[in-house]
């Protein structure tokens, strides 16, 4: 280890205790008059108090067991000047804590002895506990949340070839298929207006349904891992996403006010009413729906706990690595919530960034560009600025590689270097994100390129809901699965 | 690498591609004609078969890949002249095969889809599939046994210190506990007929019962880690208790033939009858009994076929050695039938040697005698014989200590080394089971005395159901939880 060691990220102690009660009286608050709503979670948010707690405590403590393991789980930060060992594969912490509350949050959802706490009849919606076949999904949810983090972890510790990667979140979506399955999952999709008259408005999918749930897990995963490199960029994006996916689940839970959004005004051939004691937000009385959201909250609040205590830790300059294990988790996690509750295709649009990426990264993936080991964009020591990492591309180009580059070239999505004497492509920008951001906006800090990211990935979560509460309209009716 | 490397044990390909198309034949059975009474079965048996396949190929060939990781998961063999690096944790790969056919096993058993195939009306309980709320009890059991394989392999990674060791089954039987208790699990247990009188012929334990349920199974976990050492006693142990608690699920089945056991003759005051079509077996016509005892031979089933591979490579002389996460993995699987399924006292009976062994070692456990850090029997290479391993005792010795092992050796439980001079104890042979052995029987090679503990761990097995069956007639009436 050299001796210009950068040292942890101090802990804010005093936050930390501060804390410690807050977490206690949400778990107190469904044992007090008047018994809210949904009990449940209130004892969700006390659970992930404790959560963003234990990852804030946890993460600089074990950092230095995983570094100094036999395993040696760390790694050079490539975008830095120094060479300290950064402990990397943190993500486990994160899953170690996140897995903990999930499972000791069991009884509190689903368990009827939360219903004595409730006898008052109350007007509106008020959910004690889920139903218990919800609970199966519940649990294999978990069991495929808990493969991931195990694969993940191995991945870290055996550091398993790129293509060998790939199936991996299909392995740890099988319990969710197989329970979906056993259960006799819905596997009807709502047909757009405009194709109803040749399909009908539901089509059952069949098996078919089932490849889509195993794709979504394999992209959700991928995807956000593909998108890495930079100091924060992993726990930003799960980060940004979950927040998204709460967002549109609190519109489904039943306020205790009316709020109706005059979305006609921008065009919208409905109203969009937010609350309500008997319309339960969007869900519109639908108990089901409060049910499914319900059960996606369950899992993003605790998500974002973790994911907050982490980036603490993991914000530029990184004192720790978030390892495949994180990327593997959140992924997954995001996968278990759009299958299980429902909303695959809103959820598709919270990854607006990262389709992008994915897109974009395709001709190297695929071999039509080469691609090499790292993609990361390169550091300029001097100038403590990131540039647009290059390529060297082998003469003589394939016809097909020199179309792609001239077309990428021409969109805009990559710089070519051309020798002046001959007119050969001898180097391009790789295809990420990341290198579009710089070519676009000069060279950057790293911290401001992580920036820029978050702010991309809030801004296509905005046009998300956009899309799914405005435009959705157009192609869609009310009648939604 | 030494030069004379022991090489992997060969593979009977023959026996294996012979395998294939018998594990096929059992996926097909259930939609042949006439439909069996428990269609699932069937399907488990395939698994089985495949997963026996899928191990004795995959350990031979994973070994050298953990081996040779930047973990370096090998060790020497203690009790060998020769110190080839040998592949350790291939428990990893067991539980990877066994969780697997476990997940997808999900829609057989629990499907309804499965029902469809068995539209006559038979004589007789036919259990098509297990009712929906077996579903969240198998997922639960699936993933404390996948939290246990992930702790032990961790343990096996990390090399976590023996006292902090003790709690990881108490941390993976969590899930168990909180789906146990969201279900409103029974916590009743019956009272043996003299205490009825005080205590009525039910007593409802209550929070106790989880305290039980968590210390079965850090008990079943733990006690097969210490029991360890020589090659093949890890595996030997699991594989003859698991075939015990087959058998002993098999007598509830609804076997077609009826068969009476004329216990009466042996001084029992009930007829025991295994069979029949309306009694079925020892559930006499209980679907409830039988729906517990096949969730039982759904995990046992497959547990066998993986030990069974496994003890392929791991007897002596071991080409391989299971680490921890293989005793993990058992033990969590034994405590999860054993509280699922209800017949947790007939399973401490199967585990009779475990606890001799268990109650044996505590005066080291609990530092009375001093404990050293490997009690494995002695290995002197020019005879290749074990002899009892001995724990030098620092002088003085406290009272509590010369009192205990005194006590020990008058019991014959150990064997003390007496300074002649000063008559004070300076040896004691290490408290095993298999010093015991060593003791008793004189020195031994290793495979004798593999040979030796199986042969008690099956003579117990015979005793356990003696006792159950038998004597237990004496205590309980027929009235079972």
């Amino acid at each position: 280890m050299s001796n210009n060691a950068i040292k942890p990220r101090p802990i804010p102690t005093l936050l930390l205790i501060g804390l410690l009660p807050v977490g206690a009286w949400f778990f107190c608050r469904p044992f007090m008059e008047p018994v809210p709503a949904i009990p449940a979670l209130y004892t969700c948010l006390g659970f992930s108090t404790f959560a963003f707690v234990s990852t804030l405590y946890l993460v600089p403590n074990l950092g230095p067991v995983l570094r100094d393991s036999k395993v040696k789980l760390y790694g050079r930060d490539l975008l830095k000047p120094y060479a300290d060992p950064i402990p990397e594969s943190l993500g486990l912490v994160c899953a170690a804590v996140y897995i903990s509350c999930m499972v000791l949050f069991i009884p509190f959802a689903f368990s009827s002895s939360m219903r004595s706490f409730s006898t008052k009849r109350r007007e509106g919606i008020s959910i004690t506990e889920l139903p218990l076949y919800q609970l199966s999904l519940y649990l294999s949810s978990l069991l495929s949340i808990l493969i991931a983090t195990m694969l993940g972890f191995l991945d870290d510790v055996f550091d398993i070839r790129w293509r060998h990667k790939l199936p991996i979140p299909i392995i740890a979506s099988i319990p969710l298929l197989t329970v979906y399955y056993a259960e006799r999952g819905n596997t009807q999709i709502v047909v757009p207006l405009p194709l109803r008259g040749i399909l009908g408005s539901l089509v059952d999918l069949g098996p078919l349904y089932y490849v889509y749930m195993s794709l979504l897990s394999t992209f959700a995963t991928n995807s956000i891992n593909i998108l890495a490199g930079i100091n924060g960029s992993e726990v930003g994006q799960a980060l940004i996403i979950a927040l998204s996916v709460i967002l549109n689940d609190l519109m489904y839970l039943p306020w205790p006010m009316d709020l109706r959004i005059p979305i006609h005004l921008l065009g919208s051939n409905r109203e969009v009413g937010v609350g309500g004691v008997w319309s339960a937000g969007m869900a519109y009385g639908s108990r089901e729906l409060v049910e499914r959201h319900l059960f996606s909250l369950y899992f993003m609040l605790p998500l974002v706990a973790v994911c907050s205590g982490f980036v603490y830790h993991n914000w530029y300059p990184a004192r720790v690595f978030p390892g495949d294990t994180l990327c593997y988790v959140t992924g997954m996690a995001f996968a278990v919530v759009g299958i299980q509750a429902h909303f695959s295709k809103t959820l598709l649009l919270f990854f607006i960034p990262q389709i992008f990426n994915f897109v974009l990264s395709c001709p190297q993936l695929f071999g039509i560009v080469p691609c090499p080991r790292h993609r990361v964009p390169e550091f300029r020591q001097e100038e403590n600025l990131l540039y647009p990492s290059r390529v060297e591309l082998k003469q003589p180009l394939k016809p097909l590689t020199t179309a792609a580059l001239r077309l990428l070239a021409t969109l805009r999505l990559t710089r070519l270097t051309v020798d002046a004497k001959t007119g050969v492509i001898t180097h391009a920008t790789n295809l990420t994100i990341l290198n579009f951001f710089l070519l676009h906006l000069g060279p950057l800090r790293e911290d401001t390129l992580v920036k820029v990211l978050m702010t991309v990935q809030a801004a296509g979560s905005v046009l998300a809901f956009v899309v799914r509460y405005v435009l959705a309209g157009l192609v869609y009716d009310g009648d939604r699965r």
